[in-house]
């Protein structure tokens, strides 16, 4: 396999994966959360999939072309580390959705990432939400979920916040 | 359609005319052209389904990962103004396939680049060779080839050299 082929199948993972996220958040009350601008492409497609949604996306270096840039309020700029402790504050509530697209080529650098990440996140999810990622995440309170079918195994995750799991964790 | 969409139809209309451009040249001798390296994903690409060709790649800032970067003297560094004149004797000889994917997300400087290029690497090109582009190219001596059913209409180019259009030109 190519890399050509590689990164169309993680695209096609990453499509399915967002789009079966948008059907399972169906019922769970709250916004989306997007980790990670890049250069805007799951930002656009997630909200043309979940229009009624406010979507709020965290980014240290945002670099999006302007059309792909989400509105002054919805944007917040800085380190995970230090804009995710908190947020659910200004997010007006848990999350219904968070997507974390947040790797890079380092693949000992993502797995640090994905660590920490994990356990930050599931706070701001609601009971129920879903979490989508390129990481494989493993916190306390995430149930894995099966991808599409579309979605080769490995390339893309789903998780949802189970409350039998949140019990557990704060016991 | 998303960006997203947008991006995964573009990268399957790209594959599907490279695999078809590689049967094309079945008959043709001659190495390859990739013009623009990028990240190397296409180049990995050619190398795999045309295993037995030389693969020369021109591009003004090489940046891919070592292992996508072409061995010394099949890289060729520099702006193709300068370095595809005369590129044939280095070629040694005409080339079977020329991929020019060499678009930005600027239109005006994309169709500037392309009435240029087209004239410049027709005589890089055997009779019968292929040239499969992401920009429409009008050069002489050029035919329009259908595009593969999975690649959308308007998102990749194929084009075969003439031997009539040659002729007429040189008329
Ligand atoms: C793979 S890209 C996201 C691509 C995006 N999903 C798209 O489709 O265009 C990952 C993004 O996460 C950002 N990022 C990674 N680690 C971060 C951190 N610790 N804090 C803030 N942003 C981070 C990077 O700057 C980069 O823009
Ligand atoms: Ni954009
Ligand atoms: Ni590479």
């Amino acid at each position: 396999m190519s890399r050509l082929d590689s990164f169309i199948r993680r695209l096609l993972a990453q499509r399915a994966c967002l789009d079966r996220a948008a059907v399972l958040v169906g019922g769970v009350p709250g916004p989306v959360v997007e980790l990670g601008l890049g250069n805007g492409r799951t930002y656009d497609h997630l909200r043309q999939i979940l229009p009624e949604r406010r979507i709020y996306v965290f980014e240290r270096a945002p670099a999006a072309h302007p059309l792909c840039t989400p509105a002054a309020g919805y944007l917040v700029v800085g380190d995970f580390a230090e804009t995710l402790p908190g947020a659910v504050t200004r997010l007006g509530g848990p999350a219904a959705l968070i997507h974390a697209d947040v790797g890079s080529g380092d693949e000992t650098a993502n797995a640090r990432l994905a660590a920490w990440l994990g356990p930050l996140i599931v706070p701001m999810l609601a009971e129920g939400g879903i979490i989508t990622s390129d990481q494989r995440l493993t916190a306390e309170g995430l149930a894995p979920q099966p991808v599409p079918a579309e979605a080769d195994k490995g390339r893309y995750y789903l998780y949802r916040r189970t409350a039998m799991a949140r019990r557990a964790a704060a016991s």
